[in-house]
């Protein structure tokens, strides 16, 4: 079924895997990969990549994907796959106060992909590749009995002194996230509402035109190097700092966990794009909800000492949503009504049923 | 079936998964990993580890390994398993003649595994970080609809000057390889044996103690960390370095293609252990079949100048077996009769069937 959504080439050609060989395909897929970053010393073709960081620190982060688990191949076009898998690791050395140099990229699949599907799958890597300026230094390709697995890693380097931890946070630390929350969730629900109906009739194929931004936050999202080069700019250190992959209630979990606080963020703050509200009402989810649950947004979640907050007041792209408090006070939303309801985290539902 | 292999413990306890929530297990699975390389700046529990190099190179190595392609549950025990996802990423480090200091561990695990199971694999990530003195830094777990994945990328150090790449041989350089070779294949042909012994009565418990050394092996490898250190020692630098981890056969076209080099090996060279050659008899397999395409001997194979011979001469761990010639030489086994036969890379196998 899936061949149908997945190829962007309407007639594919199908290339066995096995008439490449393992290292003939490595080659194959990793050929239009050139070096670009300083301190990548040696690439792909020995049996470790070289790297070289100078005086920096380097930042190690890294991330498993699963065919059934983390993507849907029914719906999640290989090209995007690709660069998904690269963003969400980047966007974790982001969220450092890093910059990503260099990723392996390691792929298990079965014999039912033809050589075209993974070359799709290395386009979407090679294009995350460019876009952020990062060197595929290495990896593994490998037979699957069990669907595709996808598992990289991601280099990066910052100086010693500017690395931001999610322990660094104080109280009075006003709270900030960028861009705007629940819209990769809410186009999860499209895409497995089409699903739905495609199944039962494969002849109506989708229009996702009207879903278009939140469709396109879930198939492909970007990690806000941008942001992360504007608070340099803006001489903003942020006192500490996480990427939002499992939800905004999860990652503020976690931030006071490690800094040993309480928080308080407020309802009314919380940015939320228009077609995202426009999708909830349309699937009865409460926005509040989708924005505190939904995940994957991939946007980041930081605080800034009072004192920085005049830099960054009005931004367009990056709004305070709430401030920390002492430990005691705990981790609360402040609800439109003044209500406050306590935060919990959700980061265990992939281990459920 | 495999529990009753698998576990250590008899009457194992079953915890299930979900009980700890996602972020519960993997503090649950590290807390007893504790840094010991003054490299690890800041390990579990942020977006990326960080990790600080000096003056010396970074090298990265990544595998990917999965139940039914890399190993077999019925007859693995989960500890040998997470001791040899470690040990074959370290072996690629020092294979470039580097030391490993850092691993990242992504585990994809469905609910049929309690809590103990993974807890056995990681006790085995333990010991190895502990032989090896490596600290685990970060990682992922994740449910998976597909069998267990493994996924490690282990991170190492060199100083510049010292990185052994596999493209640096010269013509003249001599072969060497470090300990024997095909034992790690003969264990795997008598556990799949026992396994088809098992299938038909379960009654039938695998007595292996005659078969100790091929059986460990396969199932409990250990990288050449000694090598590394021994060459360091006698002040050799290897002019080239891989460790054989698809077989002597492809390693060694490796080098060859990598160096642009032909190479002449020597059959009645070839370092074999007593109970291997007495495996292949049993199991009517050409003993210098298994030593060449065997593969998972984690051995290292690496070339020195010819003056370099008198210092690792009847060394009992470092054998001759060979010795690189021009490219249009080809690259051949010399068998006991004097005849050429060439070799061939057998590291697509992989993707047969």
């Amino acid at each position: 079924m899936y061949f149908c959504i997945m190829f962007e080439d309407k007639k594919p050609t199908r290339t066995p895997l096995e008439s490449l060989g393992e290292f003939g395909l490595i080659k194959h897929l990793t050929q239009n990969f050139s070096p670009k970053n300083e301190s990548t010393q040696l690439g792909i073709g020995d049996d470790a990549a070289v790297v070289a960081y100078g005086s920096d620190q380097g930042l190690v982060s890294t991330d498993l994907l699963l065919e059934g688990i983390h993507f849907d191949l029914s719906y999640v076009p290989l090209k995007h796959l690709g660069y998904k898998s690269v963003v969400v690791n980047l966007s974790d050395i982001y969220a450092m106060g890093g910059l990503p140099t260099q990723i392996t990229v390691s792929v298990g699949v079965s014999n039912r992909f033809p050589v075209e599907a993974l070359e799709e799958l290395y386009q979407g890597i090679h294009l995350a590749c460019q876009k952020y300026g990062v060197d595929l230094v290495g990896g593994d390709t490998s037979s699957s009995k069990q669907g595709l697995v996808i598992s990289v890693t991601a280099l990066g380097s910052c100086d010693a002194s500017a690395v931001v931890h999610r322990s660094g946070a104080q109280q009075g630390d006003l709270l900030l996230v960028s861009g705007d929350l629940g819209a990769a969730y809410m186009g999860l629900q499209v895409l497995e509402r089409e699903k739905a109906v495609f199944e039962v009739n494969p002849q109506n194929q989708p229009d996702l035109s009207d879903y278009a931004y939140c469709v396109g936050r879930q198939l492909k999202p970007e990690a806000r190097k941008d942001v992360v080069e504007l608070l340099q700019e803006l001489e903003i250190r942020p006192t500490s700092m996480i990427d939002i992959s499992d939800g905004l209630s999860s990652e503020i979990i976690h931030l006071t966990q490690a800094s040993q606080l309480g928080c308080a963020i407020y309802e009314d703050k919380l940015p939320m794009d228009p077609e995202m509200l426009k999708l909830c009402d349309e699937f009865k989810i409460p926005n509040t909800t989708a924005a505190l649950e939904g995940g994957e947004d991939y946007e980041l979640l930081f605080s800034i000492r009072p004192e920085d907050f005049s830099k960054v007041k009005d931004h367009p792209y990056l709004t305070p949503i709430g401030h920390f408090k002492a430990k005691e006070d705990g981790v609360h939303l402040i609800t439109g009504l003044g209500q406050q309801v306590e935060l919990s985290a959700q980061g265990w539902k992939n281990f459920k049923g």
